[in-house]
């Protein structure tokens, strides 16, 4: 499995070649990031070099379409999914994700079925670019009654939906956090084949009840009480090898300097790694 | 637009063939029926020759799916799909519908999701065989808390569910009880185009706020308060050519004979295409 | 039906306003040109009140992809299609047509899977903003050679590929020369439902033997010896009503001014009307 | 990977029981059996118990559709799909496989056209099963021209027709025999992903010229000239887990016992895993 990074958790970092370089010397195998400001800020080949020279991996960009809102909303966004998914294929990167909000205000059978129609455009568009589409279900239970009405939170929901999405290209986005907040376990992780998993997200959890647990309340990895080390060892166990990034939530920016969180993250991901015999 | 029968409001009709004659005797142009089990009692030639001889057309059979229970009820009615869709090609029939009940058991978003997954399976199958699938959405607002979680009864609803179904073979199946229960009017129809039209049902409602109209307490057309010329109308005006066909659901059944029953029928059929002009 | 005009037969038109302006007061319907071509220079606002103030209304746009090149300038073309479609949904379009060529220089049964996929992703691109994709089977004889191996040209041919293709938005583009230099005849087109064509094309042919018909040597509707009032009728007999669009095709731009050329369009287009009873 | 076994190159077995005592004896994982018709002999129970007793499972079903001829004949072959696609799902079989001939006597872009849109519609029968659909192209050279036009042969325009049949459970069956004779490499196999591979079969040839090489001159594996250890190394190291197959077409039928012939095969598979350092 190959070690990532998103900027959240890292504090105020300048920008994106910091982001690079900062990700490069902790050691870890690849970052997150907006594939299409890059290439715009360097250049295609400034790009690509940028990560030829920090021996990085693009892992996966975010989906930059509006699907929850309206239509005029959601269809204001394919043109730029048809430039991310350009830039991201330039810098070899396929996969994008976005995550599922477990309530709506809208009322939930009419809004699924509109959400199912405007995600398939979204993986039919990414598919023609050879990128796949990660969904994330939402674990904590707080956001379960957040809007008017319930939406979907678990995994086999998750997966029901992308059967009714019914595109070759669209898998789950795994994090930690929420199949700890849906009290799933490392069996439910070892019913999985490695291709129905698209990206993967390690972060950790404060010692609190499973229902008490808030999205944005996150921690670095081993910090928390969330098993990563049985996570893992499942992830390995059924041929999964792909990406496995950060992504702390917190309820205002950390306060040390991006070095130390770097250092911090890539303590936490030695010491999981290791515990999980990986 | 040709005029069509159900069995649903004729009495207790013994068979197949005193159904089909009373519809000829009375000049109606389809009835719909099950066309495998005609097919299993006459045999293929027999029953085509049953068709010709009463000059009638069928119209529509339903679909023989669960598709609203659990995975293995639904997968034990796909090889009876095959079946069914073989027969109805057989017989002529280009048209295979079932309901949706606007309230269920299951999580609304769910089963949005397990239900999209079936119907596209269903209209997959029935397409191979050049049968379209309608949709008729419910409108009696009892059943919208019959059960548990509300689901979808809307005109607009179900047109985005067949989009997220994403088949080209589906359409709405329009009945003129459920549009009258939705409070829609003749503009709500002249937004439609006839292809997405599969079929169409011929009812009437007694003189109820609209809220209290109850789905099996339904009455032959011309002989209630739903502005039925005004719906047949808008269908001429779209350019709608094809099968409406009676469907009177009663809490008991009628105690007139079935010719009798035909006849009015019949009778309320010229009543409100006369009215409509048409 | 509705007439409709595009620049080709039209001899050196300086700009889209000119187009207009000639369409509108030969008393055509609509015109067909570049939807985000003429936003760009108009504004969206600009864009629509030229199309109010001539009266006419936006036909179809061309697609903007290389779909029967290699996979990199296909891909290249996806983003100025979402840009294209959103410019004719602005427009109140809902066409978008390609051309298929009768030969190729690539091996038939991959490049129908290659094509296949691609022009599907299109329709999903296009159907999006609720655009339509019209496939035009081309007829003409000597292009069945004009490159290594055979592709399709028929109808029915394009029927079936429109099946493989299986978006709900994909239809054909029929055009009179095509038709007749099928050797097609009334009868294939009454096998015809409306929703199967999304756009029609009117243009006449030399009295020729039909297999020395040139594609590019076209001439106005009721010059030639096409039997249009028969193709007219019939597309009017199976419920079509929407656009009927001249494409003049020209070895050498006609040198006569634009303003007669429109006006003899217009003369063409009354007489087979006219001869259709229509 | 689970060494498995059909009938093909094993002599005449007497029936299925004889055939999975066989495989069971000789220490091989899986068989290739038709489940519906096993089913139908020993009952649901009895087919369970069959493979529980003999510890072997059911690698994959032949498509029981003829997909290659006229309409009539293919949509005849729905219902006994969806009879098979029943009976696999009750052995816990999740594969079927069919074969691609090089060449064809109908136009090979509408052939194409047309088989596009069959295998989708067995896919999505299939899909609704839980089997994946496996595809096998065929390499020898004497079939490319045994048909009037040339269809596709290569893992690429299969790969590319995967594609474009566009439904997430079709992959390849990747016959040993067909990469050889397409003159494929450990490369090429290396660049596939394991879900792309539903299926694989494994045989060796002749030591004969590549392009001379008979489709039904198939040889046991080891006694040939396939490079069989680098093509199993090369599914190791991408990560595919499951079936390899024995499937040796021959003229004539071998006249050793099958006891011989499947204690033949089994040295074959230990002497080339071993080769493989598997």
């Amino acid at each position: 499995m190959l070690k990532g990074l998103t900027r959240a958790g890292l504090g105020s970092i300048e920008n994106d070649e910091q982001f690079l370089k900062l990700a490069s010397d902790a050691g870890f195998d690849s970052v997150d990031l907006n594939a299409r400001a890059l290439i715009e800020q360097y250049g295609e080949k400034g790009a690509i070099e940028l990560f030829q020279r920090y021996n990085l991996q693009l892992g996966s960009i975010d989906l930059p379409v509006e699907w929850r809102a309206d239509e005029e909303a959601f269809l204001a966004g394919l043109p730029a999914l048809t430039e991310a998914a350009a830039a991201a294929r330039k810098l070899g990167c396929t996969r994008c994700c976005t995550y599922v909000l477990p309530s709506t205000d809208q009322m939930s059978a009419h809004f699924m079925a509109l959400a199912t129609r405007r995600l398939r455009i979204c993986a039919q568009i990414l598919g023609a670019y050879g990128i796949r589409l990660g969904l994330e279900f939402v674990g904590p239970h707080h956001l379960r009654t957040a809007w008017k009405y319930p939406f979907i939170w678990t995994m086999q929901d998750t997966l029901d939906w992308i059967d009714a999405i019914g595109e070759p290209n669209v898998g789950l986005l795994l994090d930690a956090y929420h199949w700890h907040t849906n009290n799933l376990t490392v069996t439910d992780l070892e019913r999985l084949q490695p291709h129905q998993i698209v990206h993967v997200h390690l972060n950790d959890a404060k010692d609190l009840p499973v229902d008490q647990i808030l999205d944005n309340d996150r921690i670095y990895p081993g910090e928390g009480i969330i098993d990563l080390p049985g996570f893992l060892r499942a992830l390995n166990q059924i041929g999964y090898t792909d990406f496995v990034t950060q992504e702390i939530l917190t309820p205002s920016a950390p306060k040390e300097s991006p070095e130390k969180l770097v250092q911090r993250s890539k303590k936490g991901y030695d010491q999981v790694f290791s515990a999980a015999g990986l």
